[in-house]
């Protein structure tokens, strides 16, 4: 056992209106408009300061569900064509990180009001970011998932 | 103590020309061009299958040269005026993860050329996802760092 690099926790968790892993849109592109509230433990509430001021956050979470990993995933949005778990969403990763980007609609004193959680009701957070980059929309190539796009016409 | 989530451990490291912390441009709007490797190791190398396709990667990393954390940060962006940890990059994190989004400019079997390093010579990485957001520039505020910029006149 090597020794792990820090030992994360919990710093809030989200309330989510899915409360079951079928429940939630799945693939790299699922759309995910689902309002929910990320609360954020008194402990850390003073870091918020500011947070306001922008419309979107990165949210780093833990799949906490997630008891191991495949370096090759089969996402539903690719019909389960193989793909390395890198270039997915899978949730079955070495380290089990998750990362959304929300839209900030709101702060009620340790609760962010956000849109676009794809988390379960519960999952920990792990850090919270200014979302600010503008890669456009010209300069992006979506890989696979343009392909299983294309493929389904849509 | 509390029982961490889970054991963070590398996936690979970064090949960065950044050996000291002084060498990184600072700051949440600085601009990041600089060229690096993502050095994938070998066990983990399977699941980079099909990352070709994608422009840009978020990779997930850690501050491994931060000890502490402090939730009221004094970017050098906006001249050490304060800002919550979670409205900043601040290094000096609860959890020490740092997030950068990077343009990936070829693959050489367990090494991913990328630009956009931000991160010093030989950093851990947690996690590699492909990078899809494309919040558009108009849905964006960018609260305290637009100010510092509009201060600066830039």
């Amino acid at each position: 056992m090597i020794t792990p690099l820090f030992s994360p926790h919990a710093i809030g968790h989200v309330k989510s209106p899915y409360k079951q892993t079928a429940e939630i849109p799945k693939g790299l592109g699922a759309k995910h408009d689902a309002e929910g509230v990320l609360e954020i433990l008194p402990e850390f509430v003073p870091g918020l300061a500011d947070i306001e001021g922008f419309s979107h956050l990165s949210v780093i979470w833990v799949f906490d569900k997630s008891t191991d990993f495949d370096l090759i995933a089969r996402p539903p949005s690719d019909d389960g064509r193989p793909h390395g778990v890198f270039a997915t969403r899978s949730p079955r990763r070495p380290n089990p990180i998750g990362l959304t980007i929300v839209e900030l609609l709101g702060r009620d004193g340790s609760k962010l009001r956000v849109r676009g959680v794809d988390m379960l009701d519960g999952t920990p957070v792990l850090d919270i970011k200014p979302y600010l980059s503008s890669v456009t929309e010209h300069a992006l190539r979506r890989g696979w998932l343009a392909e299983a796009e294309a493929r389904r016409g849509s």
